[in-house]
């Protein structure tokens, strides 16, 4: 018998090389009468905003440029997001970035709908309707953000990240286009794909997977285990950022419906303490974190082992084979170490002093509860101490 | 670089042994008020219809039941079902059946909303509004129709089998319950899953097809490979159901975003001269075709081998071996005959002198454009006559 499950609604998915122009064409068809194009400082200068400004300026989009989403949002920069959009008289949203400026738009337009603060909504199905015709464009593939239910948001008052889910949040339409990914840092490009091939094989962990979503993650690590090494070394070359670009939208697609493991229960406490990108933590940390599950996911794990063979070799190695399960663990952390993701916590700044508390924060996480073992404050512990190097 | 693609907003999916019994919850979370029940004649009688009725009750629903819908529904029945449902002022549709109660629902929906007579809406991205609430719960483990958006119609007037294809026609939830599978007869199990093997493997050929779409076929094709003898040997068994269920489904989220292919052109006009079953006719065709879109599909074949090897063991066989592609057609041959499926059109009771009329009309089938290889009339006449036996 297979588990009952569900699968969400999502967004509508257009992928493909340059399909960031089609998003005026989205836009009309949507109805939005004045789109606020929502995005991160610095991407108009690096000229990864120009394929969809120039998209809406050649379809007369009456649009609304608003650069101002910050990294990891706080709750009070949705709310100044969401001034903007009311002051100019906006209807639509196109967000345009990383996991920050998507996740901005997904409260924002949810706040446009049902009022009130983001810290109202924190937590799971509260908000009751959907938002105004919404765009969700990734320039990272990493996050998954365009086609998840979840906006993640730093309380200032509480001082904690919180996350509102909803299936009310999720955007009409992704449009990934890899060529947005062009410009990308080493470092970055390196750090969004960790985060990605984390959400692949946690969603698969997940006592909520289902044949569904472990076909999205497996060929989401498929993508990631042939062609990630290539795409840091060059996040121009289509023939490696378009799967690169899909892994992450695929990946994003599966742990929607599935909830995520204990790598984001550990890696969140260490942006707390001591900040930090969240991909490349959730890459310092994912094979350790592999090996803490692989009672639960030696088969599963075994299956991933031909898609993380190092030299990618499609089938290189047989998921029969006794030992193919550690072979998938060491697989992640050979293709950590080509990409350039730091050895340990210490690397990434992280002190001794601190990882009692890191490990209370981490155990009360929701991601423990569809983490495929059951981990305690003293395993999450255990774990940080073993991440120290 | 991938082909540019796109992924539909298709139905909310909500999967499980006993989730028949969650219709009433979704009914009243969707809003309807007086929900017409859509349905085969025959279901209510079989007591495959109980668990929906019962769930509707238990809640106090105030439901319509009708159980007039018709195999390969004609204009004509679906304005009856239109009728009904206005007469009876029902709000909200539940189709519970096989892909025709499904497509009539999908029809008279549409028709709901936008007005006028089906054919007003024949091909592509006609309809502009979408119908009230709409759920469709799946009786047969074949055409995917609850998360497809199209709608076959026989069109009684110009005495052909016509179309309507279109996001409006997306059921909003479609409740898949392998225990409503139990009494289907051997026959009708067997046709419908080579109509769910025919969608996976044609859809995997499509031009349109991607490595998001194929991930589905793979999954679903795998189910098939190892579990289709078992279900057909007793539906009712949930380790064989289940997995059936489920690959019915994900063969019909897969080509609702890429079509189809001349299996599809080919199987038609056998009905429209012969009548008989779309999955059993299917089912004879598939290899044949299968052996002439070999050029174009060694590749796809050769790794959808282990998944089809007879007797079904994963990884028996290589998809690097040569012959690997060969195995696969082999493998669905031996599939077909194990099940009960009829050796060749004969056995169906066609007559060689129609065929030339028959390929004629194969050839206008618009599934021609989605074949990876392209079939002109005369590769329609003589696949014929190679099915002729």
């Amino acid at each position: 018998m297979i588990q009952p499950f569900q699968i969400a609604r999502g967004p509508r998915v257009r992928f493909g090389r340059g399909e960031a122009a089609s998003v005026a064409e989205e836009a009309r068809a949507l109805g939005m009468k004045r789109p606020m194009l929502l995005t991160d400082p610095g991407l108009a200068s690096a000229g990864v905003l120009e394929p969809v400004t120039e998209s809406l300026r050649k379809a007369g989009a009456d649009f609304r440029l608003y650069e101002k989403a910050e990294p990891n949002p706080t709750d009070e920069s949705i709310l100044r997001a969401k001034a903007f959009y009311e002051g100019h008289g906006c209807l639509g949203t196109i967000a345009l970035g990383g996991g920050s400026a998507i996740d901005t738009a997904k409260a924002m337009n949810m706040l446009l709908a049902n009022g009130g603060r983001p810290s109202d909504y924190y937590g799971v199905d509260k908000p009751a309707k959907r938002g105004p015709a919404f765009i969700a464009v990734p320039t990272t593939a990493g996050t998954g953000s365009e086609v998840t239910r979840a906006s993640i948001i730093t309380d200032v008052e509480r001082q904690t990240k919180s996350s509102i889910h909803s299936d009310t949040l999720y955007a009409d339409v992704a449009v990934v286009d890899s060529a947005l990914l062009a410009k990308l840092p080493r470092y970055f490009a390196a750090g969004a794909l960790m985060d990605a091939l984390t959400h692949a094989i946690e969603s698969a962990g997940s006592p909520k997977a289902s044949p569904w979503t472990e076909a999205l993650c497996m060929q989401a690590i498929a993508s990631i285990g042939r062609h990630a090494r290539r795409f840091v070394g060059d996040p121009a070359d289509p023939e490696a950022a378009d799967p690169l670009a899909l892994a992450a939208t695929l990946a994003g697609a599966s742990f929607t419906n599935t909830g995520l493991g204990i790598v984001h229960a550990l890696t969140h406490p260490v942006y707390s303490f001591f900040g930090g990108h969240h991909g490349t933590t959730n890459g310092v940390l994912l094979a350790t974190v592999m090996r803490f599950n692989l009672p639960a996911m030696r088969e599963k794990y075994a299956r991933m082992a031909p898609l993380l063979a190092d030299p990618p070799e499609a089938g290189a190695l047989d998921p029969r084979d006794p030992g193919a399960a550690e072979a998938a663990i060491e697989g992640v952390r050979a293709l950590a170490r080509d990409i350039g993701i730091p050895p340990d916590l210490r690397a990434l700044g992280a002190k001794a002093e601190y990882l009692d508390r890191m490990a209370q924060e981490a155990a009360k996480s929701p991601t423990v509860r569809t983490n495929p073992v059951h981990a305690t404050a003293e395993d999450m512990k255990r774990l940080y101490l073993e991440l120290m190097g």
